[in-house]
This record gives structure tokens, C-alpha cells and sequence, in this order.
């Protein structure tokens, strides 16, 4: 991927957006008129639609001995500590935050009520500890399909979808499994449609070229959103907000 | 992975199975008290525990062109065309009901009797037809979180499970999205005790060897359980039957 766009005299960072990638942090969806999560579109083939979006996974971090996605950072001399005790510089979400704070257009003061707001948060209030936000199994019941007998039963997964007032931004929290170890992972996904995108050819009822990349521009219209998403970061779990906390500090240090 | 071990004198075959596997195909995982799915154990760190199963998302085929993975089958030689139109060799459950069935263990009957079966079964009645197992969302309502507002809703996956009479092996049919395209898929999952499992020491009590493998014995005393399971892979969706009704014809012929 190449690297975001910073023009420092626009106050603007320019995202690239693979628009092809079928796998990945970042794939084009189409919304269902149904109320399902949306399901990937094969834009190449059966180019875009106005009810496609882009769903990306963003970061904040980037662990720094993993020197190939480091290089993907335009910070990767920023330096802080996660939660799970690795050393890491700031990436994607909170290198955005950066830029705009040292443009002046986040606001030192807006940066340390995130701070104040997070630390009045209890562990209890946290998503990942919300007895409310947990997966659920509903009572197994008999069911004989095609000869077989079964028990039956629905697993049931939370999905929380804020919408930034007057943006075309939502934000989706996911609370899965984790992959690796016993408990929990809420995932943050941010969304927005596709004709947000800066293209050189209108996206609309076309397909896509061959790693067809497009632009995200985060101007000072929108970086109060990211801001938001960061403090949103903060209330998943008691890592999230440890490494939120720390990004904050790296930011005004 | 070592290879099956095909022992024709006692109608045997071995299944290695890797203990300490964090992803793939085979994992240990503990089943909760709670009506959960079950969580993966870090076997090398806190050892095995009498609760603990092994899930084992079994496949049927192997595609020819795949020639790492083709390595893994011991019936390369093989050969019946994919529901997509690929060239596949049998592998794992086709490859088992192979030999039994060359050992005359499983009749002719007995698998012509699947195909009947098989061909009996409306295509509206496939796991994947079926309305009752489809991926259900619950209606959202707001939910204020931490100062946030948030839509939350339930996304619900349909689970099924199929108890083997007699026999410690359960199947777990999970109802997901399709990873890279529009739709739903079944999934299919044999789970086992741990204690099911061949080792040279106990394994209960005690951590995983680097890279221990046990094994797993199929033998004419389970290996109806694995003509079962076909045959419920060949109610999963269209294409599972058409895979299925190829296998037992290239099995038969």
C-alpha cells in the first residue's frame, strides 16, 4: 500500500483506500436492505453501487519489531509502551492525531478531557466487562433435520453502531470470541460510504481496475470524528484504554 | 504434519493429531460450564484437563493443483470433479471411508444407500436452504454507553449439534457468513474428548510436549460415525452434495 498523503500547507491527510482487496483491515461492502452485517462486494466484477461502504478495521498501533507494518507509520520514531508491555509508535488513527494537534486544530485541552474522561470511566463500565455485551446461547431445543436429530440453539454475538451527528461515519463495535485464548474481543469498525471516497473517475456503476486504490481525506471537517473513535478506543477494555492513555501522553510530550 | 497411518493388517487408521496447534484445522478446547462455545486451551502453558475436546474441522477433498496440501492425502492418485469445477483427490473423512470400504468393512450397500439418501433430500431442505437456519438480527434499540449513544442489536448464528449414539464424538454445524462473497455457509465440526486420543504418557494433569502430536484410531468399531458425517456433509448445501455424490461414486467404482 502506499503511504497516506500528509500536506501539511491543506491541513489534510490523504488515505489510500485498495479498493480491490478481498481480505485485509479494509474491504467495500453493500449494505442489505435486510438488517445484516453488510457482506463484501466483488467491485472488479460487479463494480460499486451507491449502497456499497467501505468497512475498515482502523489502528492505532503498530507493535515496532514488526518493521514491515512499522514502515507503514509515518511516526514510526513515536514511542510508547502497550498493555501488553510491547514497545510501539503511533499508526493510522493516532498518527492522524497527531498531525492535527500539532496543526493546531486538535486542541491540547480537548486531548486532556479525553484523558479526564477515560480515567472517570469504573473497569466495571468498560464493553468488555458490560454483563450486558455479552455472547449469549439461547437453551438448546430439539430438531430433527433431513432424518438427523439436533439440538439447536442460537449463539448470539452484541453489535453497537454509533452514528457521528451530521457525518457520514458510523462506527460498529463487534464483540467476538477472542481467536487465540479463552473470553471476549470487542472489534471497532469504522464505515462510511463510498461515494465519501477521491477518486479520478466517478466510483458509481463502474467496476474496479486492477488494485484500483482511492483516497480517504481527513481535513479539520472530520478529524473531530477520529477524535471521537479514539475515545471510543478507550471505553473497550482495560488494555484499549491503557494504550489510548498512553498515545494521549506520546501525543502531548 | 506426519501422515496418516494406514494399517491394513488391523483395519486401523491412525490420525495425527497436533496438540498444540493455536490455529489450523485441529484445536483443544475446553468446553465451559456455560452454554458456550468452547474456548481454546493453551495446552503448553496450563496442560490438559478432563474438560477438554478436541475440535477438528474435518474436510473431504483436497484440491489437485494444491500439491503441498496434496502431499497430506494418501490417495494423490484419486480423482472426481468439485461442485467448483476444480480436480480433487479424496482426503481425510473420503479418504478413511476409502479404505474401509476396500477392506470391506463399509458395504457397497451401505454407500449406495447415502447416495439414496442423498438424492431423496429436496434441495429447500439443505441446512443451507433452510429458513430456520439462517443469521438473524435482532431488532436494534438504543443503548447509552459511557456517554455514548449506540443502536444495539443481536446478530444470532444458528448452532447445531448431532450427538453419535454410543460413541464420545459430537458434530457442530455452525451457520456463518461467507468470508469473501454474499451468503451464508455451514460449517462442519467433530469434537472428541481428549481422552479419546492415543498418547505414549496421560495426557490429563499435564502440559504439551513442543509440538506434540497424539493420535487419533479410527477403526471398524467408529467408522460408521465417519459414513454418518458424509453423509450430513451432503445435506449442507448444494455443492456439499454434489461433492459427496462424487466421492461415494469414486469410492465405488
Amino acid at each position: 500500500m502506499p503511504k497516506i498523503l500528509i500536506k501539511e500547507q491543506e491541513h489534510k491527510i490523504e488515505v489510500p483506500i485498495l479498493l480491490t482487496a478481498v481480505s485485509g483491515k479494509i474491504r467495500v461492502k453493500n449494505r442489505s436492505i435486510l438488517n445484516e452485517y453488510g457482506a463484501p462486494v466483488a467491485v472488479k466484477r460487479d463494480g460499486f453501487a451507491l449502497s456499497n461502504y467501505v468497512e475498515w478495521q482502523i489502528g492505532y498501533d503498530v507493535v515496532k519489531k514488526e518493521t514491515e507494518k512499522l514502515a507503514e507509520s509515518s511516526l514510526p520514531e513515536t514511542e510508547f509502551i502497550g498493555a501488553n508491555e510491547k514497545i510501539k509508535a503511533l499508526y493510522e488513527l493516532s498518527e492522524y492525531i497527531w498531525y492535527f494537534y500539532k496543526w493546531n486544530i486538535i486542541s491540547r485541552e480537548e486531548l486532556e478531557s479525553v484523558i479526564i474522561y477515560l480515567n472517570s470511566i469504573q473497569s466495571r463500565d468498560l464493553i468488555d466487562n458490560n454483563p450486558e455485551l455479552q455472547i449469549d446461547r439461547s437453551h438448546p431445543v430439539a430438531k430433527k433435520i433431513n432424518g438427523f436429530d439436533f439440538e439447536y440453539t442460537q449463539v448470539k454475538y452484541p453489535l453497537l453502531i454509533h452514528k457521528f451527528n451530521n457525518y457520514e461515519i458510523v462506527t460498529e463495535i463487534k464483540v467476538t470470541e477472542k481467536q487465540y485464548a479463552v473470553g471476549t474481543q470487542p472489534m471497532l469498525y469504522l464505515c462510511f460510504p463510498i461515494t465519501e471516497l477521491k477518486t479520478e473517475i466517478n466510483l458509481i456503476g463502474r467496476t474496479a481496475e486492477t488494485k484500483e486504490i482511492a483516497y480517504f481525506e481527513i481535513t479539520e471537517n472530520n478529524i473531530k470524528v477520529f477524535l471521537e473513535m479514539l475515545k471510543m478506543f478507550g471505553i473497550l477494555s482495560n488494555n484499549h484504554r491503557h494504550d489510548i492513555l498512553q498515545i494521549i501522553n506520546t501525543i502531548l510530550t
